[in-house]
């Protein structure tokens, strides 16, 4: 069983709209900050450099479907899990739910990348990257 | 051959990140924006209200796929064409590009909805509404 | 002395922009997230309800001065007091700062209100906020 | 008399929060808009470069007070003017207004850098740009 990454995140004011409820738009933004911050709880960064440079993940897909509201103050717990682990590639799994009601379950897809010249080109995942990432992810 | 709604949408400084590049949640704020912009377009509001009472249209799921990016003063062209017009829920689909490069592809699935006491429930696609954005849906 | 409410707030990837650091908007907003966090600790809330009614309180001006930047990742640490606690209206002053060094410094001036039929009215502070914000506020 | 740039800018869904109306943060955002299409309508961009290398305007102080509210899809006026055309600084100041009636109006100070190795330094304003802005300023 893979491990799960757990943490939480309140509804600001700035993340409602006029519908009184989280604006859909914040789930996409919220599961990038569980990702990083689930990249900082292993001594990692989205934005990193090794011997052979700068690393960065830009974003290739998100999903994200929606099965219930949240109003502001109300706080979200999330669960991280890598859905696919690739050669290049990085398929993570974000569930939000608040008081054990599911509310949102998304995925975001980044590519590995490094600096050729002044463009950013895909790039096998760095082993000591892979191997912290490693336990989450689905066999 | 369905009908395609077409505007622009130029890169504000707000929406770019310390990657030099439009983040990859502006582009789902944009896909809405551009759907309650279509909406106008024909003299609807995704808010509205008819004989019956008020009427939303909450989004169920959303998805989006990334090929290219752009920066800030970059203006993005915006094509929509409805996937499916279905029986209470419309699927739309928004293209980006900029200068004839694909940039970003995505769906925004929403639910028509009533107010049931104090809950909103779906309900049918009025025939109003649907009349309108009929020329745009794929057969 | 007053007292000062202190917190901290991490820079996300999403409060950056193209120059490389945190837009200056995040600050508006991270100034309101912090009113908020600060009533939270006093078991008060920005939208509460007594018998009266529902209370709220419309932000009426707001400014802010940068003194320096701050980049995704860095934590900063905030620090709020009250400048002025007046009969319907208060102004807040948080500073932001980052390893020591002074960041950015604003104000929110807020009104409480209640609602009047159909529109927010301002009104005197009820005594149960007044007693537990008085000693954040200067003499 | 100093000349006016006026423009428009419609209340998106995403501007709104769960009061019903455009949250605070949204007007200075909407304020740096304003000054970057007055740039542009000048062939300026807030992000340039002459002979001498790039320049940047990073913001020093906004304010911004309130005097109404906008909601959903409103159509804002604004007015863009100079309070003050300093030697490395710049005050822009604007009005929003809607249907005639005042909502918000504000100031950004920014100042004129250029990069000194990697930090951004104050810089007089090149006269290229000054001679531009000024039928813009107050005397």
């Amino acid at each position: 069983m893979p491990q799960i990454f757990r943490t939480t995140r309140r509804i600001e004011f700035r993340d409602t709209d006029a519908a009184g409820i989280a604006h859909f738009s914040m789930f996409l933004v919220a599961m990038e900050q569980v990702e990083h911050e689930f990249l900082r709880s292993l001594g990692l960064s989205v934005l990193a450099s090794d011997a052979t440079g700068p690393i960065s993940w830009p974003r290739v897909a998100v999903h994200c479907d929606f099965s219930g509201a949240v109003r502001f103050e109300d706080v979200l717990d999330a669960e991280l899990t890598i859905d696919r682990l690739g050669h290049k590639s990085i398929t993570y799994r974000v569930r939000f739910g608040h008081l054990g009601r599911p509310v949102a379950e998304g995925t975001i897809t980044a590519v590995c990348c490094r600096l050729d010249g002044a463009n950013w080109q895909s790039t096998p995942i760095p082993d000591w990257f892979r191997q912290k990432v490693q336990p989450f992810a689905a066999a």
